[in-house]
């Protein structure tokens, strides 16, 4: 008799294979789900693998539009960087795939979900996190030791070593920038309420107006131009430090052009608000919070921030490098006359002065400032 | 009879010459200050063309190294940045400039300090605070009319409109990426105290290890290869937009390697702490308030933060663009062996399940997670 | 022939009826407004003499219900407190007087608006500042020397040196605990989204529902049991000290009886962010910043992180203290059983011990710990 | 032969006598430490006891005058307080109990330590969060389910529904506000470095100046008046909701006198930063993290601050609440000329009006203010 039924989030490799046969041992029955998250991947041989080894249903999906829209987005919203430069590439995608999971272990009436994360890195507390939050009453076991053999590869074991340069050939999406064309692409990219809706190739005259065309083609141009490498020693949830190599192109792209638009038509102080909570929202995304209250309380506020960012930008992509051109909005709060050093307008020097005296009352202390002298001198 | 001595920020230009002209006829006596911070200078016609217009005395200083070791490194400490891009390179320029002229103007007792900033800009309050700060019963005479013309240049007009995309020959320091050396060069920078102590051209073999030495050299390097332009609109202390094009090459490198070697080092809640304390510092910075009680405090909690900071990073310099390559610390917090998949050691994967499970008590209200039921099952 | 008309906010005292006069003199049209925002004030006699000394329009409105849901309510959702203590009482007045102020200039087509606040004061930058916000085209005068005599009494000259203790017959809106009722009063507050919509008194048996009724019992309770005196030194917006003597009955209970019943309904750490906006708020507020677009944003996040909060709070009123006594909401995050030592529940203990440990693996470097070793001995 | 040696936090109670005969039953040698933290207990009983029960060595140690110099002075100069409301008077015992507990441990060669505090309170995070940080090769064995019962009480019962109200006989440490004296006691309380150096009774003419004389001092006259007593709903560490009651006499008066010198003598910017560190340092301290990187890091930037924290402030303790009457500092930064409105002096009203009208720039957009045309009418 079965012990019950696990979805198991199957990758198709060694690591996930190795835990379907194992959960098929210990007498539950196994249900695969592979989300097809824009990765690089044969699912028709995955599909056949996991039927071979005793899956009792397996299940694919395509989530790469909901993963766009629902999941980069908002971290597009916010600016989100972990750590002053990871873009969180994998830690938004564990919400997308675990809300799949869930959704799939609740219509099949799975008592328990499994994943091939191990213990040590932040995947595990993702995926469990966003399982919880989701099916508060559904069962993840603890990882087992084999699933520790899945996730070594030749890569990792060089990489562990800080101070190891990483091998030339490591990098799948991006060319080197060495080897990148020799001349730029131009790209003008249009907002609306802080996401993108339109990318033009200036030079090609093509342009994509959904949201996975968008980025897929950012991703393209950028991973032709070598953009978004980099190496980093990032802080675990659980608290040790750990090398990580990310390239990320599209992302890179979309991350310049956001902050230009939104710096652009956003509120100077209303900004600065944004900006405490986005370093929030990506320390609750990096550690695996995405369905948490505060997660939920902290994109509705940077959502509502994001009203009038639209406009567009332009800019040039050349050797690993995003360059802004220039920027127009009809949301835009940039006063052309105001800022213009030739027209006086209405604004009064003699203001200037007025402001920087009283900010220096408090600097001046103990003896206080006798600047008001000055004004019958000059 | 005069009416007092004026020290004059003079920078040579057509602008502060005019001011000088003014204040002479007005019945001030004169006194010149040009300060040497790096800009490229006939510092010798300069001089001439003081005394020429009537200067009562003329001060030129090389204060090259004590604008790197005061003022750039704490920046660098901070990982300061405005806005999420811009490197302050003006910011912290003027208090460096702004304490010499009151050294000065102080040493000669004289009453009035005056400058050629324009009221719209940030200079005007960044050089007025400075000098309340230090001098407080100096007086520093409003800007007159005149002095909004010697701001005004072609290229100026041009940028007003943040669309127009700024000229190819507008950049002085750093060469187009497009016109860069083909092949990278590879740097090794070495930090204590979270500031750089000497960097080694791996490929030439040389290396610099004075503070002026080591950022010519990286400005050098930098420049070459086309590193640290930005073009940003950004908002002012006053409140308005203003859109500016930086460059920054020595300044970007050093920014990289300095938030590598701080994350390998730094505990990661220390360094949470301190990012906020960084995003702080660069407001204060920006504003003018290097002179400042609260902009003291921040440094002193900076720099307390950096005590550990020390180590060794190898990074390639190319097209425009950054790489880390690796790095190595005597005081790095990175555990190798806990972080292998290989190794299990001391770190117990229960603990982490156990970690989990309490993160997501909260997350499941209000169905509390009837998680500790599956530890029978596996 | 009128230079202009005014709209004056009027006081009804010695300071604003000379501004009025004077304004006269200059050849202004004037206009008075006097705003009923709760004070002990003689309606008729002011308007009279404004008419007599030659007011054009004599407006008084009573805009206290407004000033409680528009104002005092906001402030209330964000627990607002500047620098610890201060409760905001004015600061939250001037933006509500000085909307309607700009309401009359508007509608009567006045170019000008005028006020007796001085210029040392926060008062003349909170009415300001809100009116440039409001109305950017109107002229707002710079206050004259004589507006400076309105604000002496002898009571502030005493109070100026820090040291001096209030005289005992300051108060008029608190009874000296001293010679307060000896026994307590005791109120059930109900809230719904963040705001009281209910106070009981338990023992009377008497009830108020309106904002201003809810508002105006608070006062008298409070006021009569002595409750919500203070004496600060606090930081004016423009860097220089003050010391205040508040006294603040009706908000102080709310405060308190807010704070029970948010931590009771609002998640910990969505309450952690709302938490750090409710400061930010507070110095927006302090600083005349009401009409901005960040108080804006952040009294859209204040209000979003309300949602849950409702409930009842029952506390006692006695001799200066407000003591919460219990309370009780259908939003409850509170889990009985789950906190009860009794019940075991589905919390497993191994959970709590896996949690500690992960959260030590950081503290333990540089000698990692070897806890997990422990799990086999006991 | 014995398992190895184990030192016992022992209370002298129920609970850990109970753990005693186990850990002893089980084959460990079990030496107990009783801390005297100022709690009301025979001393020589519990010694008794132990030694009854099989300990192999009792140590009792009277650490009170380290609890008030290492802990609640650090705690003092940050204003700690838990969710706006929480003292932290638990919290900050924790980690000065542990300490000693791994000095013993050490000095004994036992390599186990164990309390009594259970699986669901904070107690449990902060005893071995301190132990695993101070001593991290040493084993904290998980709590058994039998120390579930030893904190089970009657009191606990009732107050577990958070809408019952505390029994009145509760309180051991505070009178009844009614029932307390019918006149104030007024006090001098001297600071210096943000720590109280001297309390005066003013009326009885006494004094006290060591730290721990001085704590216990403020004790008897906060408990006599019925001070510091609350009612709260607060959030654990691991996410749940719990319903506390504190009483905190001598702490309540000491963070209502040092709030009240710190602001009168600290920068109003430095001290908004501050208040951000103290806010941190609270919520460290509560989960547990006293002797973590981050917290001595938040401590030597709160000392840091707290430099020029030094003066007498004078209040009055009366039924519950404590008044501030007066205060004097050396060190103030209150400029009682300039603040008075008698004076004119060197502050020049035009400078408040230009500092305004700049401020007031970016809210009057997109329509800009034409506020410097009013110069000329006025």
């Amino acid at each position: 008799m079965s012990k019950g039924t696990v979805v198991l989030a199957y990758s198709g490799g060694l690591d996930t294979s190795c835990i379907l046969v194992w959960l098929k041992e210990q007498g539950y029955d196994v249900i695969t789900f592979l989300a097809n998250v824009g990765q690089d991947e044969d699912f028709k041989a995955a599909k056949d693998k996991a039927e071979t080894l005793g899956a009792k249903k397996v299940f694919i999906e395509d989530v790469r539009a909901e993963f766009v829209e629902d999941f980069i987005w908002p971290a597009l919203q916010a600016n989100a960087i972990y750590e002053d430069r990871y873009l969180l590439g994998t830690a938004i995608a564990r919400p997308c795939i675990a809300r799949k999971l869930v959704e799939i272990a609740r219509r099949e009436g799975a008592q328990f979900i499994s994943h091939g994360a191990t213990g040590k890195g932040n995947d595990q507390i993702r995926f469990e996190l966003s399982c919880y939050a989701l099916y508060p009453e559904v069962k993840v076991p603890p990882w087992s030791m084999d699933a520790n053999l899945m996730h070594i590869s030749y890569e990792s074991g060089i990489l562990e070593n800080p101070k190891q340069h990483a091998p030339a050939d490591l990098y799948m999406m991006t060319k080197n920038p060495e080897d990148s064309p020799n001349s730029a692409d131009v790209l003008e990219i249009e907002f609306k309420n802080g996401v993108p809706i339109k990318v033009v190739d200036v030079k090609q005259g093509t342009s994509k107006s959904s949201p996975l065309d968008i980025f897929s083609y950012l991703n393209l141009i950028g991973g032709n131009h070598g953009v978004g490498r980099i190496d980093i020693v990032e802080n675990r949830f659980i608290g040790m430090k750990s090398r990580g190599i990310y390239e990320t192109p599209g992302g890179t792209i979309l991350l310049k052009a956001h902050l230009d638009i939104e710096t652009f038509t956003m509120d100077k102080e209303v900004r600065r608000i944004k900006q405490g909570l986005g370093i929030k929202f990506s320390e609750l995304v990096y550690n695996g919070f995405w369905y948490s209250p505060e997660c939920e309380f902290v994109r509705h506020c940077i959502n509502k921030s994001q009203e009038n960012v639209e406009g567009k930008v332009q800019l040039s992509i050349f050797k690993g490098q995003v360059y802004i051109l220039g920027r127009e909005s009809p949301k835009s709060l940039y006063n052309e006359e105001l800022v213009s050093m030739d027209v006086q307008g209405d604004y009064d020097p003699c203001d200037a002065s007025g402001f920087i005296r009283i900010n220096a009352v408090r600097l001046a202390s103990p003896q206080p400032a006798q600047s008001s002298l000055s004004m019958e001198l000059f």
